[in-house]
């Protein structure tokens, strides 16, 4: 596909959830004939479709998988539980593995029931790292830790700030934990700017993932993601940001937004190129 | 009514959108009843009835008024529209002096339309301190900096952690402007304690707010606060955090929540008096 690229897409992926109605050989071939070079994939279709077979058809495309979603959901109050989760995410790494991505895109998990205690459940989360990262990392995986919005911070992710996933990774070799620098979760963040610059020092940032912030926010608040150039985010600040701090992977376009799913695939993808060169890539004045 | 008050709620305060189903004659009534001495209130519901007719209202039945929610919505790309806010701002400040309340409670707003820009639009905040701050001291009225969650950075208010809160107030002296420590939009910041702390230092904790949260969250996110007791937030050491900070003044609940409102309104303040004792006063070996 390289030949026929379109100039400045090199480091552009796109994440499965973006374009959900299609299919895992839809994605692929969409991808490739938009000139995509790689896509972001989840758990549970690649489980749907067979590991395996989903890494041959990605080959034989031409195409990189840019991470695997997810793991994670480390908290929990019953130990046993915890011991499931676990065993669960070596799977996982199990999976990343297979379709030859270097990255899996942690959630932490939120508070256990009845807790109240966020720093205690970060803790279970140091800990759960601590037991997966070596195994991943005879695989060939970096774990990579997501802060997502506080609005989360009860029921999905007890990470909320690049910071604290920071304070987890460096826990570990940069090589084994990484972050994800994920615009939609970290835009608000005043002290994001330094922290980007942190994680940029220390090799940290294990991928850039893209969507824009929108308002209102629907019921449960997972489904209200923007289109690039829809909301509110710098995107463009991001980028540059990144770029300085030495990340020179891949750009990963998640959105999770039923009206994109709603539409034909291509055309998803098409607005998601065009978008990208205007709003990630382009300086200002190219606008 | 003091001598009928059970012990420990002194300090309490009900915010007349925790029942909203009351009309303030109700509200007035319906606390002195339950022998809480404290109502936070709003300002449509104020207009509608008369400031001063509102003021003897509350007066008479031996209660105080320890917050007028709210002034701000400072934020805009047309000078002109900032200029209506201000004056706007102006009214809610005669509205608080006349109410006999020293404590005008304000959201910032959020970003102006089609902008990225946060830091801007929290200088554009600061602005319009510098001009409401003497206005407002003038008339004994001090002006109270609400940092809501970060889920409303956008369309709300672009002041979202209680240090950024504190910065905009720390431009002035502090009596003149201090900041709402709200458990709803602070529980999930690991920097709280430290704010707390310098907030108290200076003198600029001007009010406690609280409410628990519970997921899921609704469309739009503005009414899923939940009854204290009934969330993952640990209420008791914001009392205590705000305690130790040098804070004496009210505790005022304010929950925006369509459940409560669809009851009877003494039912939901026993309620909430009960609930305040157990989850907000009591050390955890009472419990």
């Amino acid at each position: 596909m390289s030949d026929v690229r379109p100039p400045g897409l090199e480091r552009l992926s796109i994440n499965q959830e973006t374009v959900r109605q299609w299919s895992l050989p839809e994605l692929v071939d969409g991808c490739a004939r938009a000139g995509v070079p790689g896509i972001g994939l989840w758990r549970a279709p690649v489980a749907e479709y067979g590991a395996g077979r989903a890494a041959r058809l990605v080959r034989n495309a031409g195409l990189a998988v840019t991470s695997l979603c997810r793991g994670g959901f480390f908290t929990a109050a019953d130990p046993a539980a915890r011991a499931a989760a676990l065993e669960d995410n070596r799977v996982a790494v199990d999976e990343a593995a297979a379709l030859g991505t270097g990255t899996l895109v942690l959630v932490s998990g939120g508070l256990p029931e009845c807790s109240r205690d966020l720093a205690g459940a970060r803790e279970q989360v140091a800990e759960a790292l601590g037991e997966l990262a070596p195994y991943a990392a005879g695989r060939g995986v970096r774990l990579a830790i997501e802060p997502l919005h506080p609005m989360y911070a009860a029921d999905r992710c007890v990470v909320s700030t690049l910071a604290q996933a920071l304070d987890l990774a460096e826990r570990f070799p940069a090589e084994r934990v990484g972050v994800v620098v994920d615009t939609y979760h970290l835009w608000w963040d005043d002290a994001v700017a330094g922290q980007i610059e942190r994680a940029g020092r220390c090799g940290r940032i294990a991928s850039l993932q893209l969507a824009d912030w929108v308002t209102p926010l629907p019921e449960g608040v997972l489904l209200g993601r923007g289109q690039l150039g829809d909301g509110c985010v710098d995107l463009r600040w991001f980028r540059e940001r990144t770029d300085a701090a030495g990340y020179e992977g891949p750009a990963e376009v998640e959105i999770f937004n039923p009206a994109l799913w709603a539409r034909d695939g291509d055309e998803v993808v098409a607005e998601v190129v065009e978008r990208y060169v205007r709003h990630v890539l382009r300086a200002p004045a190219e606008e």
